[in-house]
């Protein structure tokens, strides 16, 4: 980055939350060192302007909340604690200082939250803004990582809080089909929330993993994709129930009709639930440990024995589920 | 990425090296999950088309080799051992699939040389080919870990193999201001491949920090830089003889006289050799661990009491050493 860039790193790093003891080399060293009890968990995320978010309808502190969080997201995915975060920062010309503050004021609330530590990264100069984020995890005492793999036929499937609301919100940015109507204010501001500041599941994921999840995934890649991930690695076959998707509030509004609404939340990416599939007769404990981690738990599907996933209507149709990605559809 | 990013992202896959037996789970799920002995090492670092590099003047394999290669010399500046990897990929419109592959062959070649398991990674479209890597590594077993600070008054300061090649080599492939003179053909593909293969200096770091280095970095920023680093970190004052600086051979020829060479080796960065300071004591141990690992160690300095960094010239001058700034000066 050239004069400057050490000064401007060390006014990023302040802003961050103290890191806690077991860090023993902070940033500022060629690399960090932490101390982690039993094997560590390691993730990757990068949100790349003008594909994952676009400027001005993201504010910068909304990318810097929403790559931490999407990281965080894959960790609890896997059932594990939360760590460290490291984070590469590509800024374009057109940037000014105080506006990568505004960034890493994002990012450090969500390390504050979720109790991670910022402490290592990588400023330089990009075409465009990309945040890039390495979130490292722990397992946690007593209750095991969850892996993609290990649904079998007769487990339930289920999901945690509620679906669609990072797609509609989208179309409230102007950055996708125009909504059919305008959703209260209220709900309006939760689903702009679902992009501007979602929610990685931890607690939730821990509390499925201590209940008995056989295999996990995080709704980033749209419910459909994500359902086809934990088919493939488990060589189960997911049967899901567009009724049954739970959807946030306001999303019907804005797709124009439930049928639209629960296409989008079975279609749409980046809610960051999480999709766990469990043995039937640990449903009822597994939804009182979600409840008791702060959302709710919806059964939505059965796994059965066979190859990827069918959505299918009330009337049992099965649908397309248009693929996400991202921005350019 | 859309359709075709699941198969793509098992093609690259596929051309790693297989994880180790302390991979518990590998690429392919939320996160990858590894166990360590001891406390874990991470860095992260990124290369960004028009900025760290410049297509077509560097091969896609070189790109893949240098993204992990500057990566794992964080580590080496630890004194630690490598252990994995994790590679974000962003990629623009107009690269094929088929030159991604060498990308990751490129990578894949320096994993298998340095023992590193590529085992997560982020595949995402992007305005211009980027590459960043997370290498994680691990303290050795009876060698402790080397920060910047921690450099004393009295320290020798010393650096590993040559220097200069790397900014000779942005000459060479007419980046930067044109070689006074061409060098011979095989002083060129040396040189070349201080930007299209760096060679991170694991082994010797691990035996600087065995032969007692208190302060280590590697020389990315450019030795002057880099130097400075180390005086902030340990509050010492380093003094450096720009006489002493060993010259990548062909240097002298391209840069048009030593005066030009040195200040070429003192100012250019990503030769990602290692400066370390130890008590003068341990020198010839020093050295001798260091010619073990298969590079060699000059003293190019002394540490003393104050701030900052001095380069003077044989005649006693301070010189004023211009930074570096990658490819856009």
């Amino acid at each position: 980055m050239g004069a400057g860039e050490f000064e401007l790193i060390a006014r990023l790093v302040e802003r961050m939350p103290e890191p806690g003891p077991n860090v023993r080399i902070p940033s500022g060293d060629d690399a960090a060192v932490a101390e982690h009890r039993g094997p560590v968990v390691i993730t990757v995320d990068a949100l790349i302007e003008g594909v994952h978010f676009t400027l001005p309808e993201f504010p910068l502190q909304a990318v810097g909340r929403k790559a931490l969080g999407a990281a965080l997201s894959d960790l609890a995915a896997m059932g594990a604690e939360a760590g460290e975060a490291y984070v590469v920062l590509g800024i374009p010309a057109g940037i000014e200082e105080d506006r990568l503050v505004e960034l890493a004021d994002g990012l450090a609330e969500v390390a504050a939250r979720e109790g991670v530590a910022v402490i290592g990264g990588d400023l330089n100069r990009a075409p465009a803004l990309l945040a890039s984020v390495t979130a490292v995890g722990a397992e946690p005492e007593g209750s095991p990582l969850v892996a993609r793999a290990g649904a079998r036929a007769g487990d339930a499937v289920i999901v945690t809080g509620e679906l669609g609301g990072a797609g509609a919100a989208l179309r409230l940015l102007g950055l996708g089909r125009p909504p059919a109507e305008e959703p209260p204010p209220e709900a309006r501001d939760r689903l702009l929330a679902r992009q501007f500041d979602p929610r990685p599941r931890l607690a939730a994921g821990r509390a499925l993993a201590e209940a008995g999840a056989r295999a996990m995934i995080d709704v980033s890649d749209g419910l459909a994709a994500d359902a086809g991930h934990l088919a493939e690695a488990g060589r189960v076959r997911l049967e899901i129930e567009l009724e049954a998707l739970p959807l946030d509030p306001g999303v019907e509004t804005i797709a124009g009709g439930e049928g639209e609404a629960r296409l989008l939340a079975a279609g749409g990416g980046e809610d960051y639930e999480l999709l766990a599939c469990l043995p039937s007769e640990r449903l009822a404990g597994a939804r009182e440990a979600v409840e008791a981690a702060g959302t709710r738990l919806t059964e939505i599907g059965t796994v059965v024995d066979g190859e990827g996933v069918s959505i299918r209507d009330a009337a049992g149709r099965e649908l397309e589920i248009p693929g996400f990605d991202h921005l350019r559809k």
